[in-house]
């Protein structure tokens, strides 16, 4: 994260890019949910899905991709199941109402699984599970996106970088929230080696043959977590989420996708897939229980010594909080053209 | 896995291990479940897990750590969540009836949660996921185990090699199954490179102080998958097991196991906790739309062209199902020390 240059309070930005999207037709509902998705990245510090995306969303409104006054459909499929179809709108406007679906599901049921549809981007997924965690869940949000990472020995991009995100309520303090990719780096890494002409980590991208690179120049597909050696589990683990998010909802599998950018198909919805998964501790061991173990848990891991020159040692979380609370005090960063777009 | 040595076929095995888990006084039910567990993972090849424990088990039945007729009592409590305990008998026991009690679940809420409690080590937990995927449901299955793995940075064995597995079932073919430990490699291979004086592949094992080593008499412990640089991920995936397995059943975290070997004490019970989560997909999207959507992916996979020198590009579970065919053809492989054991 680049800390220089202009940075901006919160409502600020929630205010500026809600009347963004408002102009750019989308319903007051379906804006407010891209916003608060939006501000929950920019706030952790996943820039790449903070607010910088409410020109793009303001594009695909304009383009027809995405459908401005979307009407969503809950379709409840079991005491535990439920299909939600984002009618073409902001993926993220379908995706917080699957995790109020499911927390209506698991408070019963002790458990709601609910499948998404006809939805498009919806951001950090972890911004999900951190809705669920909020309330009281254990929560679990995945989706699957466009084809940019090899498969295990691959030689064309298969998987999307498809995020598992995981988040659980801790007693008097922020949850514990994990939110990865599972590529070991995200193509925004790529692309900003390439412009500083640094090499890349080993085992985290490869050529158009599919060999592994550290030239960023030469690198056109990311690898798998667990690089040459054991990226068949990061292949694996996108294969679970695409298993959650495309083939439980009967939705566009990763390479099939229309590209999120740079196509000039802006007017064809895409149907994205997503998949969130609620679970009420009280239904299982206790919410008591669940809470002194949480909280014994989290205690002996940051207990846990740290190795010469390394650490902390960090609970999922822990960064991310501290990357909150300094832009929730200072402001937060942005890049000269969402800086323009927004009016700032 | 060494080829050499002796084949044993399946029906063989299958009926000395259940003889000495009878002798050593374990009940027909809960024996047969360890022995069907044991044997999968013979099968596929996971042999650490395999017919292997069987003397293990018999000394953990005669020391009094299991118990020898335990009384599983499955606690529903939501349409799609539940609670077994294992009355501290074989895990494979509990851990199969949570994957029945799962799927009832599933065929009327959609979904099926089950925590496992008062268990023990259950072996491969692919074999419960598989288990569910067998029965057409998509089927997630973990536990927590003893400390192994260092964190992210961390001087200190601290999570265990805790596994995330996955099954679904796929028409007219064996399940896609994904059965992954959250290391990069088993405690095995670093005691087999260390027999065999042969470095370790970097960014798997770590010294007493945390530090990487490929030696493998310095490897005191494991790193997490995603190694030096990613093994943030993999940590935090080894908290989902837990969080999962432990946190939600309220048993005994990572850190805290006696030991399943080299212990004095083998007549103290474990308190090991599992979780399976059982999934309709009838529930979500429906069958049909399944059945042709992970068949639709599973052949763009395999399609998908290999990196030169290597491939071919397999799904989770392929080469399982290969070393399950030769296995079931040409017998299961056997060190002296089980062939003796089993008398044969």
């Amino acid at each position: 994260m680049d800390s220089r240059g202009s940075r901006f309070k919160r409502n600020v930005l929630e205010e500026r890019a809600a009347a963004r999207l408002s102009d750019a037709g989308a319903s007051s509902e379906s804006g407010a949910a891209a916003v608060r998705a939006m501000m929950h990245a920019s706030l952790v510090g996943v820039d790449s899905h903070g607010i910088r995306l409410t020109g793009h969303y303001c594009r695909m409104l304009e383009g027809g991709r995405l459908k401005r006054r979307p009407e969503l459909d809950v379709e409840r499929r079991g005491a535990g199941s439920a299909m939600v179809s984002g009618d073409d709108g902001l993926g993220h406007y379908a995706a917080y109402r699957a995790v109020e679906v499911g927390m209506e599901m698991a408070r019963e049921a002790g458990i709601g699984a609910v499948g998404v549809r006809h939805s498009s981007h919806f951001g950090a997924a972890g911004a999900y599970a951190l809705a669920g965690a909020e309330q009281g869940f254990v929560t679990f949000a995945t989706t699957n996106t466009d084809s940019m990472v090899a498969l295990f020995d691959g030689a064309r991009k298969f998987h999307g970088t498809n995020p598992l995100t995981f988040a659980a309520p801790v007693p008097g303090s922020r949850p514990w929230l994990l939110d990865m990719a599972t590529s070991s780096i995200p193509l925004n890494r790529v692309l900003l080696h390439r412009s500083l002409d640094e090499p890349l980590p080993p085992g985290t991208a490869a050529t158009p043959e599919g060999n592994a690179t550290t030239d960023p120049h030469a690198a056109d597909m990311l690898l798998p977590l667990g690089g040459v050696d054991y990226g068949y589990k990061g292949a694996a683990l996108a294969g679970v989420a695409t298993l959650f998010s495309a083939l439980l909802t009967g939705t566009t599998l990763d390479p099939d996708f229309i590209p999120m950018y740079g196509t000039a198909d802006i007017s064809t919805p895409r149907n994205m897939g997503h998949f969130i998964l609620v679970i009420d501790p009280d239904k299982f061991a206790g919410r008591a229980a669940f809470a002194h173990a949480i909280t014994h848990y989290l205690s002996s891991l940051r207990a846990s010594p740290a190795r010469p020159g390394g650490g902390p040692v960090m609970a999922p979380g822990d960064r991310e909080w501290q990357v909150m609370a300094e832009r929730e005090r200072d402001g937060v960063p942005l890049d000269p053209d969402t800086i323009a777009f927004l009016g700032l």
